[in-house]
């Protein structure tokens, strides 16, 4: 893990002459719900300005890759994906990212403090199994956003369920360093069913199959079914511990995207793939850390609504921590692919990283 | 890979006493909709027997694993997820598996005929990089399919788009070897945008960076969402070659299910998880062979609603051959993991085993 | 990890007619150093008994796969490397395993107990990283093994060395749970490096390169050279902390094998591949645990020549406890494919493992 | 696949008063064989320079990385592992890279040309299975090799052999594209068996265990053994096809370096590290281009004494071509991680890489 040290934003000097003689950003009125005008301007995760037509130069709200770019009637300029645009939106339109038609891609707002000389160097890797993971600086990180009241957003698969990661998860939610948890409904699932049952797919803890284990799951998520809702559930008795248990109890907001594997599902799950990137996305517009623990699929998804930087009342624009925890160096390879190119990994598996982290955690709130 | 010859399925014997002294399957009716008896039976991808009041053994339909087992009122069994079960709907409770309460799961009728002798021998992975592909073989049981006019079933991931194996897909999709393509929005959405743009993600065929190449598929969505549908955007001229083409043009039906991570969507996308499910299945359930390319989600997806087996006119009860092909061993293992025992898997990436499977059906046909 | 819990042994009953029965082992002399004679018997790992002209069956003594089975003039039987064969030695010719040739290789003396019933399981994999690390019993374990005095033997690759686990490294040496270290240049090399200069390969601690740090592990390397010995620089205060400090000092030998990308080599190398093999396996005839992390080439050497098996004084015929450890699946499949059967599986990364496995040692000593 | 073109070197301009003013490069004798002095300067697989005392810059011999800088008694520089140095050799000290001691390390001398604009990408991993594998390329710069006699060194690991890819490689043997075949016992002792025996391990050619057949490796073995060498076996009629078969006929020099893991092994294995080393390095300082199949023992091994660069009589310094082939990107990753910068990855197994490589290159032939 390459230490994600806070660097000091260094924002675009406006007074520079090609800024000055760029043109207002041009907009184009939508023909029809959700369809763009032809040569949208499609944005990054990187901090970026549009010019209005009084000259000003400002950051758009929500940002996020992938989206356009709206103008709200009274001049504010709005990231959104473009499905939900609606007929008349006035749209960015233009391909160029220097500014030279209204709109800047600072790129290299955050420069790290230089390297180490020479042209040569070993285990010079993004990510990699055979580098150091500095736990303390992870746990000092999550103590200072609780102490800023930041916002973390935790992302998790279900082999965090599977290798008891449970308990560790329960004690990050119950001391208030998760303020929303995104997953789906494996993770929910399994978790109620080591609550109810005992087992995650109808294995003990020990990594032993049980007798008829194969229905296990089934048979959490149909009571849960009977009961109306997660929530339901932990009020009537059926959820007395685990993660969705201390969601509840915690107030901790918690969103179940579905997704086409999904057994059940659980009645809180979010079938709708636009109505759970929607719901999930009311969460990343406030995040100031992301934690991706053991899933391909949810992490690609919220890196991909995730700004690669937020504005922080003490700090101004800094970058936003996202850190991506897998077995693999793969995934995390494969999310800077998708753009998230902030995402720091650490290659563990998901126990000893959460077990590890709470240590640390705990040391450095000693 | 492990040789999927055709094994010849022994059926139990139910002229045991143990078979004829087994009361029929006890049923409870559904209280609400969606929600199971307590105790249900759940179901297995194996091949099961239901013992109804006339005393007889019969097969359910449309079997999967995860599913409960309803009968109708003409006292039809069929295996039905939870979800879809109706108020008053009657549905078999009771857990052995061995018949004793009325369900057999006959998990030995497909026998492999006697190994080699000894007890340590090398090379007894199941799945491993470094076993021998017979990809003569795999050609063989495609001709045979398309001979015998089976549902050839393929589940693919973009990794197979990126990685430009479009022409084969497109090649087998041609020939007949495709009889239904299961997928997501990525596929879809990067095979547009390499019929329109020309790249994938905005990576060229040599692997390069575009200019402005971020937004390529993002164009390629708007202007499928401005046509209103794939089909449209390949009749209006838009989309010219590549596999959703092909799959227009050649009448093969295809469903695109949405996830959460998904750009745009296509308006193709079953946003709904559900009703994705169910769409899927429409296929699964007619499968005389799948093969599963590249993707995590969705060869778990359909690996859990296909049985381990089907009914041929020609043969009876035969394994239902599931080849899962992935560059990591740890798909295969977690498919399996996930009850999908009998896939043999196939390691390697999606461009080489396209490439060199239709060089080999190409050998077979000849 | 699936539980290695401790199962007793069952001999095989000589009493029966069919080892009555059998002949003597047949031995034909060598004609040549180094050279077998035709159809000798290949020896595997499993406790395996030899039929001698008194019509006794005794297990051989130091047992290994892929080695011969030779009988001294007093009768004792050796398994032993083709290599190391000498003309007129007399070695047993014959492939049957089941005894009818006056060899019997028991491979069934060591049956867990029944499973749970049924067919169907699911996370019924052999090892993955979905699946829970006992780390308690492994604790406990290495505790028993100090205990009864047991020989441990610890094999290492250098992604211990790189992620910063030598400190949980030396504990274990410091505490008396390594009777011997099995690994190869690279691991002394960057554990001195980081003892001399304080980074392996020019990484520090934080995974950053340092200026002109390609070279460290280079001067580290010649440092140890022109001290002689790494006890000699040990001895002249050059090397002060770290794994090969703990060795020397706690004095548990150690053996490094030299290997076809070593730089330096450190001086203790032994570069003569067969010397090492016979330098290593001076340990693994001793041993009564493996813990092997993160090294593909050591495991597997080690693997080759450590039986599945030993003799416990207290307890008998018992199961060798091999622990192997690294951050992917492939690697314990490998290590069973090469005939490392009795291997458990922990899928996490080398700086995870030995941090939680000392905090749990600690734990079970408390 | 990023597609390593031939780019143009730019040499370094010495006229620049910084060089011009440098100090000729400062040697100190060594004062015992195999140490060398205090301070030395270590090399890098990077264009690099050294001046004399008469004020040139010259590049000096057989580049490596991990070197030393040895001036010969006629004032030729080499570079030269630090074991060689003998008593009284004159070895350049100095750290500075940038010339100001004399010597340069020359980084920046292969740019390639502009890259896309824009400072957000999707897809810009440097290694990743979803990227495409440009086989035409790589057969077109075999093709080009072999027409200007270069000098193409191949690695191969096992896993080349159990997956039945032998023929290929000895078609690439047999039609002029492999100059050295550098490996370990264990490809030859399987491609033996399999020439002898029909098995590799034990396994068929179609993934299936053999009755006896772990014992299959060490007959091949031992018969190669009584036979003296594998050349005398391919003369007496032993061994009759492969890659070892091929090598023989066709006079193509192998070097089997000796490892820890070893069985056997085969009488041509050097069993001595640092002997191996040395006889693989007869080659790299030769080679114009490497291909590495599916080893990271070897890889890294051929990696670390293989240049960056090479001077081509038609076309002055180039990029030594380096393809490196295997099924997880972890490989590439690690190898470049070890300084082998140039590498350029190929994820895919060896089965399909020799077979699919094969073809394009029969192709361009055509």
């Amino acid at each position: 893990m390459n230490a994600p040290a806070w660097i000091p934003y260094t924002a675009p000097d406006f007074g520079e002459p090609r800024f000055a003689a760029a043109p207002p950003a041009r907009t184009v009125a939508c023909t029809a719900d959700g369809v763009l005008p032809e040569g949208f301007f499609a944005t990054t995760n990187l901090p970026s300005y549009v010019k209005g037509d009084d000259g000003r130069w400002t950051m758009p709200r929500e940002p996020r890759m992938d989206g356009c770019l709206v103008r709200d009637p009274d001049g504010t300029w709005w990231v959104r994906e473009g499905r939900r645009v609606r007929r008349g939106d006035l749209v960015v339109v233009g391909r160029a990212e220097d500014g030279s038609e209204g709109v800047l891609v600072h790129a290299h707002g955050f420069e790290p403090p230089e390297g180490a000389a020479g042209d040569f160097h070993f285990m010079s890797s993004q990510v990699s199994r055979e580098k150091p993971i500095d736990y303390s600086q992870l746990a000092r990180m999550l103590v200072d956003e609780r102490r800023r009241e930041g916002y973390i957003v935790w992302v998790t698969g279900p082999a965090l369920v599977h290798s008891r990661a449970r308990d560790n998860l329960v004690w990050f939610i119950r001391h208030g360093f998760v303020q929303a948890l995104l997953a789906g409904n494996a993770v929910a699932a399994h978790d109620i069913e080591a609550a109810v049952v005992g087992t995650t797919l109808g294995m003990t803890s020990a990594g032993l199959p049980t007798e008829g284990g194969h229905a296990a799951h089934m048979r959490a998520i149909n009571a849960v079914r009977a009961a109306g809702s997660i929530t339901a559930a932990v009020r009537n008795g059926l959820i007395t511990d685990g993660i969705m248990h201390a969601c509840v109890i915690e107030e901790v907001p918690f969103v179940l995207g579905g997704s086409i594997r999904d057994d059940g599902p659980l009645p809180d799950v979010i079938t709708d793939a636009v109505a759970a990137q929607d719901a999930m996305r009311v969460h990343t517009v406030k995040a100031t850390m992301a934690v991706m623990v053991a899933t391909a699929l949810h992490s690609i998804a919220v890196g991909n609504m995730l700004p690669a930087y937020y504005e922080d009342p003490e700090r101004g624009i800094v970058e936003l921590p996202t850190i991506c925890v897998d077995a693999s160096e793969f995934l995390v390879s494969k999310l800077k692919d998708r753009g998230t190119h902030q995402a720091v990994g650490v290659v563990t598996n998901a126990q000893d990283f959460m077990s590890i982290l709470r240590s640390a955690v705990e040391g450095a709130m000693a």
